[in-house]
């Protein structure tokens, strides 16, 4: 246990925090007659952004506050890549499909003459950059689609289990931001539904985020290809087909969010332009409400990045944000711990 | 509080509905030394249909037994139509829609002299039915697109606040079938995470499960048309298009709970065909499983209808369900109550 010197907003009546604090505080530490209370967000240094998330949980489970929301309400919505887990140098889900068609390369020899295989095989990334979206969507198809479902989850859980990062030399999941699953824990305790709203694939992201980051696999939204209902030796199967069935990125997001979930979110979570529109959908509700970006400015423990980067581009929404008063992550100043492992 | 002899299932140890009962039965009932306790599935007569749902929550939800099964992977999946509330003499979306085009009229003359809307607006039964299928699309998309989802929400409370169903002249949501309001209850209260999964459109079902059901908007899955993000006078907005993006029916039901929830059941509720595919993919799962359909054979109390149905015809199910000997309500012998007002 931490003890912090500003601990008025935890003192909310009626949270579910501040009960879960009372039992907490109810243990030998109350010798004394002072309370002390766990701090539920220890990577995240005091400061403005820190304050803006504690005090807006206070006042929307504050059941005396004319801001509070109703616990069957508080949705919140998370992007993956560069908010919940790191996206450079590539988009993790980029070395699985890399890997991928490595691995397929003895079933398919036809590949040793066609690009962008052809550049895969010879990890040639000049190449492979120059195949453009016609050669990403073909990559992404080869390696996603023609399975299972079944097969794909065990695909996913293999590579991930063997798979390193090419700068950390650790498994991918390693690379999940600590000052993030503490707040994503911190809104659940306080009654929040947590959930994923990527333009990552769903069935790649779907068979760790419960371990990961305590997201059950039904509040995870993505991007989709189509799949089909058949049946063989008597017993039925979903085959994924090489055909995009929904694209959850930009002004998708929303729609995603309505698709899947059906609510508006009360608070939403981005790094890039990708998430502006959850953000601007997440604000136009009514009541309060929290945005926040993530702005990757630590090139010493993680990657420094925005308006120029091709990964992850955070140019209109930093504006955005900027004008309308949302939280802003500065990485290198708000969070004293990025990975678990630091 | 209901007395009944069989009451050896549910003292399973380790169930959480055993440890409700405890709660329940530590009050003044205790008083003599006998245990009573609530019957959580009173309008279900006694027989071989609820000993079997009861027998499999009982295994599935005892830390014990083999065939326990955690709390995460208790998904239980429910047709709505037919299964949830009754779907005669035509599915309820249809009276909507029917409704929706009348109320719309006004604003379309041209429609006094095209079909199908000149057979609705002069209520000529047979040139509706008449019209097809691309009939049918035709009033689907303009009794349910070209407004904002917010709209949409309005326009579906609404309807259901005044609309009456042509034989028991009351609201639709009055038209539930109290033994399943009282089955998912139970579920729940055992740790299941219950789901429609339903061929009607996801956005005239959401707005009212919560209240009649206990299902929350983020756990039903069903039928859609495509949506865009736009923004106007500064604010963004959902609009619904004039095209149709997934059919949640028959082999479309595996595919949207892999789509939705990306979990497979280990329970499945329903009423018709269109159910078959739903049910034949939980029962491919591993370990205990439960499949049920629900047979209309009461004429009196609601209607009786199966093979020859146009509406929720139930043929090949009702054929595979003897076969693989999956649990079939006779509606007439295993309800002793069909709607909560009766």
């Amino acid at each position: 246990m931490l003890f912090r010197n500003n601990m008025r907003p935890y003192f909310g009546l009626g949270s579910s925090y501040f009960r879960t604090c009372v039992l907490l505080a109810m243990g030998p530490s109350m010798l004394g007659g002072s309370a002390v209370l766990a701090d539920p967000l220890p990577s995240w240094n005091e400061g403005r952004v820190k304050q803006t998330i504690v005090e807006f949980v206070r006042t929307v489970t504050d059941k005396s506050s004319p801001q509070y929301i109703l616990p069957e309400q508080r949705i919140a919505t998370f992007d993956n890549d560069g908010t919940l887990w790191a996206e450079q140098p590539m988009y993790f889900q980029g070395f699985f499909a890399l890997d991928r068609i490595k691995a397929l390369a003895t079933r398919h020899p036809e590949w040793r003459d066609r690009q962008p295989f052809k550049a895969i095989l010879e990890n040639d990334r000049k190449a492979i950059l120059t195949s453009g979206e016609k050669g990403v969507v073909e990559v992404l198809m080869a390696s996603h689609a023609g399975v299972t479902t079944k097969d794909f989850e065990v695909i996913v859980k293999e590579w991930l289990s063997t798979a390193k990062h090419p700068r950390f030399h650790r498994p991918f999941t390693d690379l999940v931001y600590q000052p993030m699953v503490e707040l994503l824990a911190y809104l659940r305790e306080n009654a929040f539904k947590t959930y994923i709203v990527s333009g990552g694939g769903v069935e790649f992201i779907r068979p760790w985020t419960e371990k990961v980051y305590g997201i059950p696999a039904e509040c995870v939204v993505g991007s989709s290809i189509k799949m089909k209902f058949e049946t063989g030796d008597g017993k039925p199967f979903l085959t994924r087909l090489p055909d995009i069935d929904f694209i959850d990125d930009g002004p998708g997001k929303p729609v995603g969010i309505q698709k899947f979930i059906g609510r508006r979110p009360i608070a939403a979570f981005g790094n890039s332009d990708g998430d502006l529109q959850m953000l601007q959908w997440t604000a136009a509700g009514e009541g309060s409400r929290l945005m926040l970006l993530v702005h990757h400015t630590d090139a010493e423990r993680e990657w420094a990045y925005d308006r120029q980067s091709p990964i992850g581009r955070l140019d209109k929404a930093l504006d955005e944000a900027k004008r309308r008063g949302w939280a802003v992550v500065d990485m290198k100043k708000d969070w004293n711990r990025v990975f678990p492992f630091q």
